[in-house]
């Protein structure tokens, strides 16, 4: 059939969803470091995770498996918005007059209005079919805390969030709308736990991080036998659910005939960037497509591009498992960028090794370029973006101006995980001028390798 | 092929969306009473209204035509989020423990996050091809002044809105959203036009009115040849542009072999209504269909169930024509209930008089009913609804229990026409159980029918 040369939603029925998800593990060059328990430094093993984790989760986390079958419960969730859009960017690409082909994948439909759902479902699902009742965990600007609140009111368990206080303060929607999913939510750092009262002792006036709202959240869970705990990042598994994004829009760019030349997502923990890439990656490793893979990170909080890939803590109080990553240093408070979610100090052991490997480019951009993208977008395609695709949305403008100076019909693809409709607080101090960059100086990365945990090797 | 009983949306491609908006005027068994000059109490002729809108529209306003292209330039916009999908809540339906088959239309898709671009985009493409440089409106819950900001940034248009205080107060992200689409936005009543300093001189701490908004914006207006007024909802224009909303429900429900027994939907100033149920009342009116037919009102500003049925002003300083309508009076300022977008003294003159004609039913419904009924549908199918189709679901949940009691399968359909991410602070207020019912007493009604202009007839 004739493609339609305005065509500009990219759609798949339920019936072609992907029912399994993509472990991209056993297709490395080579396995990726193990995590070490934090005191013996010795490789840690399932046990070792089952106080925080599902077995079921561990077990994938562990995989050698290329894929995993997608229970038909979790399948039947994912219908309420998957298969997501892919959308052509007609009209940003003739506000830039660049020859470029923009594609995106929209996750903002699900109803998070992120990729988080994609994730906290299966989590809240395995955690359920284990007799959990109750899930502990951390959020940023505040989408995986609302993923999760939506997943246990689907399965009927408990669910509490500790938010950053810098988006605490910033998104206060979030929280009405984390209550409306039925969950409980607190600012991080708060006085309820031990981690968090230390922090506070030591700096009363801290805008948290999550590396801190982790160390809150896994100290509850850790201590009741029926709690577990939920990562929205960071962890093989979490990623690996995040790969039904990237497996749809392969089957979307055949449905128009287009191959990427460059796939730019934003990058935090690393799920988004994760789900997007993997499936691509495997296609590339397998010699059936070579685009350019680049990682978008904030300037403020360069993981990737500035930090040093070494064992580190997960977060703050150094009560996770140590994980061979790119990190700033486990205690690491960024500075408040209004890109909740990539206001992270690590960024995934997965993610990290694969850059190392070579397979995947990073870079960083400060947020005026990225909110100025953002708004761009917004008057041109209709979707006013969260601050954390706005990195990725900047990195699609520089690719597209290239395009446009070399006269090239490059196809980029880039992922919206997420829409702006809650972080509106954000985009007003934008129009009022009081957005500003934050510097990564050199003296910060000297200091983040003199706080890291010292382990052999 | 087999239907999937699991199906959860019902897709229909860009190349199935309705290229002709339907007029019912046409089909009906008598035609509405004429709008009035409101000097001279005689029918109004297209000359009267070119002052506030361009004649393209006008001419739809009091066409006789049956169906009128959409131009291919609103197509290309459309393409952004239509079809928009039909949804099976099955989810609901588990919880209610219903054999009813409830279907929702969504128009939370949109740009705007509601119905309201699809009149939003023809109006300012109309105005712009007419050479109009700047369009002013009112909006009450914020939606369609959104929705004409987006509209008018993809055609150039600068864009002016006056926005009921307070909705204003109550959801101040809406600002930010107008501002992101690039344009200005006003409390109203303001300082800026003499009605609304005349009402502030009166009542200066007046929560406002959709009827002050719109004389605010129409003074604006009419004082500058090349700014013109857009209406979100009332006239006949702006009710056709919604018949996409239908149009694509009959396609969907065609394609999973359903016919509704009962339509609901919220009404305001009724284009959501309109949009959904007057394609479904085309193939009632021919015989092919019987489904009951029902608007949904809040029983704070009950227009349709306890208004009277005549001429009156559609805005509250009397500039407008007379229209002959369900009215609770012109001056009627409706109590500050979260529904914003049904806060309006009167109803579209037409579906008053399809409404009298014994075409369609009303009732009306009390706003914590509706709200209970929002958050049960956010913790089963997802999707925090906007207040004003709380209206459209509390109904649908009404509906779905007299099926649980009568044992039958009765097939439901009504339209989320927006969802609620932007009014989380009335979810706020819910849990916190802030949210009052307001009375609409019979003294009420009598005030109304002493306040209604003098029209022979």
């Amino acid at each position: 059939m004739a493609i339609d040369p305005k065509q500009t939603k990219i759609l798949l029925d339920e019936s072609e969803m992907p029912t399994q998800w993509y472990n991209i593990v056993p297709d490395l060059p080579a396995p990726p470091p193990p995590p070490l328990h934090p005191g013996t430094h010795e490789p840690i093993g399932p046990d070792d995770l089952a106080p925080l984790f599902p077995m079921a989760l561990i077990m994938q986390e562990v995989s050698a498996d290329r894929y995993i079958d997608i229970p038909s419960e979790v399948l039947d969730v994912y219908r309420l918005w998957r298969p997501s859009p892919l959308y052509r960017a007609h009209r940003l690409e003739a506000a830039l007059d660049t020859p470029a082909k923009i594609f995106y994948k929209y996750e903002g439909v699900s109803p998070a209005g992120s990729h988080k759902p994609n994730t906290a479902v299966p989590q809240a699902f395995y955690n359920a079919q284990e007799g959990v009742t109750k899930l502990t965990t951390e959020t940023g600007a505040g989408q995986w805390g609302t993923a999760l609140a939506f997943a246990c009111s689907l399965f009927d368990i408990e669910c509490e969030v500790w938010q950053v206080r810098a988006s605490y303060d910033q998104k206060p929607y979030r929280k009405a709308l984390i209550e409306t999913f039925g969950a409980t939510i607190h600012p991080s750092p708060s006085v309820l736990t031990e981690a968090g009262r230390q922090v506070l002792a030591a700096s009363p006036d801290t805008p948290g991080s999550l590396g801190i709202a982790i160390s809150e959240a896994v100290e509850v869970a850790a201590q009741d036998p029926e709690i577990r705990y939920a990562l929205g990042s960071v962890l093989n598994h979490v990623l690996m659910h995040q790969t039904v994004i990237g497996e749809e829009a392969l089957l979307q760019l055949a449905k128009v005939d287009e191959t990427p030349d460059v796939i730019v997502g934003c990058t935090g923990g690393g799920s988004n960037f994760a789900g997007l890439t993997f499936p691509f990656l495997r296609e590339k490793m397998a010699g059936k497509i070579s685009p350019t893979i680049r990682a978008v990170e904030p300037a403020a909080c360069p993981s990737l591009t500035r930090g040093t890939y070494a064992y580190d803590f997960g977060d703050t109080a150094g009560m996770t498992p140590l994980m061979k990553m790119h990190t700033l240093g486990h205690d690491f408070v960024p500075d408040p960028i209004h890109a909740g979610g990539l206001r992270y100090h690590g960024m995934s052991p997965l993610l990290s090794h694969i850059y190392d490997s070579g397979l995947i480019e990073a870079e960083s951009i400060p947020q005026l370029e990225c909110f100025e993208a953002g708004v761009q977008f917004a008057r041109t395609e209709g979707i006013v973006p969260a601050p954390e695709p706005t990195h990725a949305l900047a990195a699609t403008v520089r690719e597209a101006l290239k395009a446009k100076e070399s006269g090239e019909e490059t196809v980029i693809l880039t992922a919206l995980c997420g829409h702006g409709l809650l972080d509106m607080a954000a985009y007003d101090r934008f129009f009022a001028g009081d957005i500003v960059d934050y510097d990564y100086p050199e003296e910060k990365v000297q200091d983040a390798l003199t706080r890291l945990p010292m382990v052999g090797s």
